[in-house]
C-alpha cells in the first residue's frame, strides 16, 4: 500500500488524505475512507481541469463540482482550501462542528465553493444532471456566433451508494436522452459500501447499464492513477454528444494499512494510532492541519482560475458589444432576478382572473396563470412527470424542450421529465442552483411521495422550485386511493422552509403562482384540483398573499351581526364553506368564512394580522379534505377533515361519503357554537 | 390493424379487449391502451403457464401474478372474470364506481385474485421481487428431498413507465444479484407513455440494461403473437439463476382503429363512435359486456385450478407425512398467525429489560428486543438498506442472506439491500403479501422520505411490514441537517393505517416491538435514537401498549398535592421532561409526565382511558424533537419543538441550542400554569 514517492501528484493526494484523517480524528466523527480513496482522482480533476476561481466561487461559467457522495465531505474541504477557497485551516478544524463553514456534509450557502447540498445518496448526481443540462439550455439561448459565454463543464465524484439509488436510474438515464456531453462523471468504484464488500447486493455491469442509457463509458481505469483519470478527463472533454462515465477503481481508506478495502475505513475516525501508521506508510510526516508550502503552491488555483474568469470576462465584454440586449438578460437572468415589469404582470393576471371569475380546475387555473407568467418570463422553465395534460404545465410560450441532431438544445421550455418524479425534483433543484432559470415541474400531488426528499433538499438549500401538484385530493374520482392525496398536503406544509398553496379559485391560483415566483429563497408547492372550483367572490386581493383572510363576513349572505364562528378551508373545501355560511344564515348563525390558501405564509404573519383574521374568542371550525390532525394549531373546535384512504368513485359520491358536503358542515358548525356557548 | 381470424387465442384476447373498453366506456373513465395492447401476453400466461385456482385465491402455491402497470386494471378484471374468479360480470359493470370489487387500480383485499395493489408505478415489479425472494427463501427452509411444495412462480406484467421509474433499478438490481429465476417479467413495450412516443426522454436500451443486472433478455418479440410469448414464457421457465424479462413489442389500444399506437388510447374512454369502429375491426359483434359461451369456455381455469391445487395437496400430505412438524409450520406461517408462545416472549423480554434498567440508545434497545423475537419467531426476516452496523437490524438468530453456488437462498435471516430505501420498502411489501414472513428492514428515519410511498402501500394493503428507522432526530449530531430528521416522525403518523412509534427506553422499545408483530393487518415504524437514553422507572408497564400512559404522578419527585400540568413527550425527551417534573417540584409545581411512544394507538383509545392519562381542565406542554404542529391536536398550551433544520455540531450542543434542556421546558410548563391560571 505505502506509496512513498515524493512526485508531486503523490503529494497533492497525500495533502488531501492527511487532511481528511485529521479532520475526522479531531471530529471524532466523520467519513475519512472516501476522501482518502478519491484522492488522485481529485488531484487529476481539480490539479488539471476544473476550471473554477476560488476568489470568485459565484463567477458564472465557472466548471460545476459536485460531490455526490457526500459523506466524504472532507475531500471538498480539502479541495477548496487548498486550491485557494475563503476556508482556512481553522475552518477545517472546526469540522463538523457547530456554526462552523465545515458542515458533516457539504451545504450550499455555508461553505464557499460548494455547489450544493450532498449527502442523501443519489442526488448530488441528478443534481448535476440539473447542472449540465440548464449549461446546454443556456448555451443555446445566449450563446451567438463566435461568442460562447455558456461554456462549462460538469464534474461529479459518486460511489457505489449513488449508483445503487434509484434516483441514480432516473438522472442517468434522462442524462443519456438528453445527450448532456458536458456532464463529466468519475465513479469511485471501490467495492466497499457501509455492510462490506458490496458483491452479495451489487452486481450489476455498470459500464453496461451506463452504455444502454446512450452514456459514454470510459474505464474501468486506475483511480489512483492520476495521469490515467488526467487522460480519462480528457477524452470525456471530447464526447460530443453523450455524457461520460469514467469507472475508476479505487481502495476506501487508500494509505491506511489496517483499514484499507475495508467497510471499517468508511464512516469513523480511523484512531490515532492508525493514523500514525498511515502517516508512515504515506511518507507524511508533517504533523496534524500542516501542509508543506510547496503543496499548497501546487493546489493553488487562484492565479489561474483568475485569469480564467479574466478571459471569459473579456469574451463577454465583446458580447455585451455585440450583443448589448442578450448580454444584459444573461446577467439579469443569472443574478436571479426577476424582471421589473414582474409585479404588473402578476397584478394584470389578478385582475383578468377576477374579472373573469371561472369556474375551472385549479389545475387549469394554474395553467392560466402561467400562460401570462411563461409569456413575460423566459425564465421559467416548465416540465411534468409523463402528465403534462395532466398536470397543464405547458402554455402557448413553453414549446417542448427536445435535443436536435447536433445534440444542442432546441430552445424550448417545456421538459418531458418521462415517469420520473424524484429525478424531476431533484433537477430542478441543479437547475435552479445553476442559475438562470426558475424551474417548475408537475406530478400527481400523491406522488410528492416520490420526490418528498428532493423537496426537502430544495427547502434546505433554499432554492427557488416550484412544485405542480395536481389532482389534490378525493377529487380526483375514479382511480381511487392509491392516487389520492390524503395526508399529503399536510405532511408537505410540515417541511420547514417549504411553502404549500392549495389555492380555492382562478384568483388564489395566480396569487400562489406570483408568490412563488417572487420568493428567491424558497421552493413551493401549489396543491391543485383536478375537478372544477367556483369563483369565490372577494374584495380582499391583497390579503391572500398573506396566506389566509378574510374571504366572506356575514354580511355578505345578508346578517347584520358580527361573526360568531369561523370557518377556516382551503382549496377545494372553500366552497363548502360558503355554502355553509348560507345555510347557516338562514338559522341566525353568523358565519365568518377564512380562506387559508396557505398555512405556511399565513404563519409568517404578524399578530396583528392573524388576530384580524381568527379574533380571540371565537370559535373556529376547519374544513379540508385531508388529515385532519394538522388543523388543530389553529384552536379549532372541530375539523371536517378525511382520516382514512379514499375510494375509487366519481367524486361527487365520494364527497358526499365522505361528509365533504355544506350539511355537514353546517352541523359541525353548529355543535362548535353550541359548545362555545356552554363554556361563556 | 384488423383482424379478424376466429382461433381461438384471437378470440381470448379480443374478449379482453372488448370487456376493457367497454367497461372504461361505461364508468365514462379509465385506462382501455394497456389491457387492449396486452391482450395476447394475457392469452398466453393466463391461458398456458399461470397455475393458479380460480376457486381458491388463497391456495399457498398458486403462482403470483403482478400487474405493475396498474392503471390497466381492467386487464386484470377481465382475466379474473374469464378465467372464474368470483368476479362477475356484473362486477366489471360497476368499475370505478364505489365499493364495488372493481376499483380503478387493483387492490388487494377487494378483488380476489388481485395479489398486490399497484397503480404507484414501478412498485408492482419491485413487489414481485419480494413475492419471489420470499419463494426462494420459503423453499430454502421448507423444502425436503422429493418434497418441493413450494415451488411457483411470480410473474409481472410492466410498461414503460414502471421501467422509467428509478425503483425499478433497486428492485431489478436485487432480482439479478438474488438470481430470482422464477421471476418473469414481461414487458409492454409499446413505446408510448402519457406525453406521447418516449423517444425524446426515454431511449434506454432496455434490454443491455437488464443484461447489465444479470437478467435473462428474451427479445424483442411480437407481443400480439401469441405463439411467440408462450415460447419465451416456456424459455424463462427454464432459467435456473436468472430472472427473465420478456421485451414484448406491442401497440397500445391494439384494435381501435383511430387510437391504437397513441397517447389518446392510454386514459380515456375510446368513445361510442370508435368502439363501434373497433368491434367492426376486430370482427366482434358481441354486445357490452356479452362474452360467447366458448370463449368463457377457452378462458375458463376452474377445472385445471382446481386440480392443480388438488395434486399439490396431495405433495403437501406425503410431506406432512415425512416431515410432520414442518408441515404444521409451514400452515402456521403461511397463515400468519404468531407462536403459542409469543405472547409470553414478549412478556419476558419486557420484564428483562424492565429488571435490567439499562441505559441504551433506543436503536440498541431494538436490537436486544429482537434477539428476543428473532430467536423465538422465525418468520422475522430482517434487513437494512446498507446501515446495519447502525440500524442494528441484525441478531444472532439472523445470520446473513445469501445466494448459494447453485442459485438457492443460504437460510439466512438478515438481507443486505443495499442503498435501496424504496426498494427496500416495496420488496417487504412483497415479502409480507406473499405470506410467510413478517418483513422487518433498517435505514436513517430522514430516509424514510425515499420510500415513504412503499410505507403508505402497506397501509393501505394492511399489511405487515415494519420499518427500523433509527437517528431520529438531531440526536444523530454531526451529520447534519441532511440526516437530521425534523418533520419526518410527524408527517409518517399522517400516513393512515400506519402505527408510528417513538419509544423512550429499553422497555417502550421491546412494547413498540410487541405491538408491531402483533398486529397482523397493519406496518409500523419505529422511530429509534442514535444516542443513549436513560431507563424511565416505571410502574405501569401494561400500558405502553396503550400509545400513552402516566410515566411519572407528581408523587414520584415528593409532591403530595395532584398534577396541576401534563408534560407529554415521546422518546428521547422523556428524559426531559422528566428533569423538568423535578426541577418544577422545587418550585412547589406539581407535573405529570406522560410518555408518548405511539400516538396513532393512543388516539385509537377509547375516551375514558384518553381522559385518564390526560384529563381535562389540566393545561398540557409538548416537548419532542420534531415539528411542533402535530402535538396542537392534544389541546396542548405550548410545544418546545423544532421547526427549522438541524445543524452538524455534536448532539448535545444541538439540544441546548434548540432549547431541549430541563430549563427550557419548565419555563414553558411554568408559563402554561400560569396563564391556565388567568383563564380560571
Amino acid at each position: 500500500m505505502a506509496d512513498t514517492a515524493a512526485s508531486t501528484p503523490t503529494l497533492m493526494a497525500h495533502a488531501i488524505r492527511a487532511l481528511a484523517m485529521d479532520a475526522v480524528q479531531q471530529a471524532n466523527s466523520g467519513h475519512p475512507g472516501a476522501p482518502m480513496g478519491m484522492a488522485e482522482m481529485a488531484v487529476a480533476l481539480w490539479g488539471r481541469h476544473l476550471r473554477h476561481n476560488p476568489t470568485n466561487p459565484q463567477w458564472a461559467d465557472r466548471d460545476r463540482f459536485v460531490l455526490s457522495n457526500g459523506h466524504g465531505s472532507m475531500l471538498i474541504y480539502a479541495l477548496l482550501h487548498l486550491s485557494g477557497y475563503a476556508l482556512s485551516i481553522d475552518d477545517l478544524k472546526a469540522f463538523r462542528q457547530m456554526h462552523s463553514k465545515t458542515p458533516g456534509h457539504p451545504e450550499v450557502g455555508i461553505t464557499p465553493g460548494v455547489e450544493t447540498t450532498t449527502g442523501p445518496l443519489g442526488q448530488g448526481i441528478t443534481n448535476a444532471v440539473g447542472l449540465a443540462l440548464a449549461e446546454k439550455m443556456l448555451a443555446k439561448e445566449f450563446n451567438r456566433d463566435g461568442h460562447a459565454i455558456v461554456d462549462h463543464h460538469t464534474y461529479v465524484f459518486l460511489g457505489d451508494g449513488c449508483l445503487m439509488e434509484g434516483i441514480s436510474h432516473e438522472a442517468c438515464s434522462l442524462a443519456g436522452a438528453w445527450k448532456l456531453n458536458k456532464l463529466i462523471a468519475l465513479y469511485d468504484d471501490n467495492g466497499i459500501s457501509i455492510d462490506g464488500q458490496v458483491a452479495p447486493w451489487f452486481i450489476d455491469n455498470t459500464a453496461q447499464r451506463f452504455e444502454a442509457y446512450g452514456w459514454n463509458v470510459i474505464g474501468p481505469i486506475d483511480g489512483h492513477d492520476v495521469d490515467a483519470v488526467d487522460a480519462a478527463i480528457a477524452a470525456a472533454k471530447k464526447s460530443s454528444d453523450k455524457p461520460t462515465l469514467v469507472i475508476s477503481k479505487t481502495h476506501i481508506g487508500k494509505g491506511s494499512p489496517n483499514r484499507a478495502n475495508t467497510a471499517k475505513a468508511h464512516g469513523e475516525p480511523l484512531g490515532a494510532e492508525e493514523i500514525k501508521l498511515t502517516r508512515e506508510a504515506l511518507g507524511w510526516s508533517h504533523e496534524p492541519f500542516q501542509i508543506p508550502a510547496d503543496v499548497y503552491a501546487a493546489w493553488d488555483a487562484k492565479t489561474a482560475g483568475a485569469a480564467a474568469e479574466k478571459a471569459w470576462d473579456e469574451r463577454f465584454e465583446a458580447y455585451a458589444a455585440a450583443h448589448p440586449e442578450l448580454a444584459a438578460e444573461f446577467q439579469r437572468r443569472m443574478a436571479g432576478v426577476l424582471p421589473t415589469n414582474f409585479a404588473q404582470i402578476a397584478v394584470d393576471a389578478v385582475v383578468a382572473a377576477h374579472e373573469k371569475a371561472e369556474t375551472v380546475a385549479s389545475r387549469k387555473a394554474s395553467q392560466l396563470a402561467l400562460e401570462a407568467f411563461t409569456a413575460a418570463l423566459p425564465e421559467l422553465l416548465g416540465g411534468s412527470a409523463d402528465l403534462t395534460g395532466s398536470n397543464l404545465t405547458n402554455t402557448k410560450s413553453t414549446p417542448a424542450f427536445r435535443i436536435e441532431a447536433d445534440g444542442s438544445a432546441n430552445g424550448g421550455r417545456h421538459i418531458n421529465y418521462g415517469v420520473r418524479e424524484f429525478g424531476m425534483a431533484a433537477i430542478m433543484n441543479g437547475i435552479a442552483l445553476h442559475g438562470g432559470y426558475i424551474p417548475y415541474g408537475g406530478t400527481f400531488l400523491t406522488f410528492s411521495d416520490y420526490s418528498r426528499n428532493a423537496i426537502r433538499m430544495a427547502a434546505l438549500m433554499k432554492q427557488r422550485v416550484i412544485h405542480v401538484f395536481t389532482h389534490d385530493s378525493i377529487g380526483l374520482g375514479e382511480d381511487g386511493p392509491t392516487h389520492q392525496s390524503i395526508e399529503h398536503v399536510s405532511s408537505l406544509r410540515l417541511i420547514p422552509g417549504l411553502d404549500v398553496w392549495r389555492p380555492a379559485d382562478t384568483v388564489e391560483t395566480v396569487v400562489a403562482w406570483t408568490m412563488a415566483i417572487g420568493n428567491a429563497q424558497r421552493p413551493s408547492v401549489l396543491a391543485l384540483s383536478r375537478q372544477n372550483l367556483p369563483y369565490a367572490p372577494k374584495t380582499a386581493v391583497d390579503e391572500i398573499a398573506k396566506g389566509a383572510y378574510v374571504l366572506a363576513e356575514p354580511s355578505e349572505v345578508g346578517l347584520k351581526k358580527k361573526a360568531q364562528v369561523v370557518i377556516m378551508a382551503s382549496g377545494s373545501e372553500v366552497q363548502l364553506a360558503m355554502n355553509a355560511q348560507a345555510l347557516l344564515a338562514k338559522d341566525g348563525i353568523a358565519a365568518r368564512v377564512v380562506s387559508v390558501p396557505s398555512t405556511n405564509v399565513f404563519d409568517r404573519q404578524d399578530a396583528a394580522y392573524k388576530q384580524s383574521v381568527l379574533p380571540a374568542g371565537l370559535p373556529r371550525v376547519a374544513v379540508e379534505a385531508g388529515v385532519s390532525d394538522f388543523w388543530w394549531k389553529y384552536g379549532v373546535s372541530a375539523v371536517v377533515g378525511i382520516d382514512t384512504y379514499g375510494e375509487s368513485a366519481p367524486a361527487p359520491v365520494l364527497f358526499k361519503h365522505f361528509g365533504f358536503t355544506a350539511e355537514n358542515v353546517v352541523d359541525t358548525v353548529k355543535v362548535a357554537v353550541g359548545a362555545a356557548r356552554l363554556k361563556r
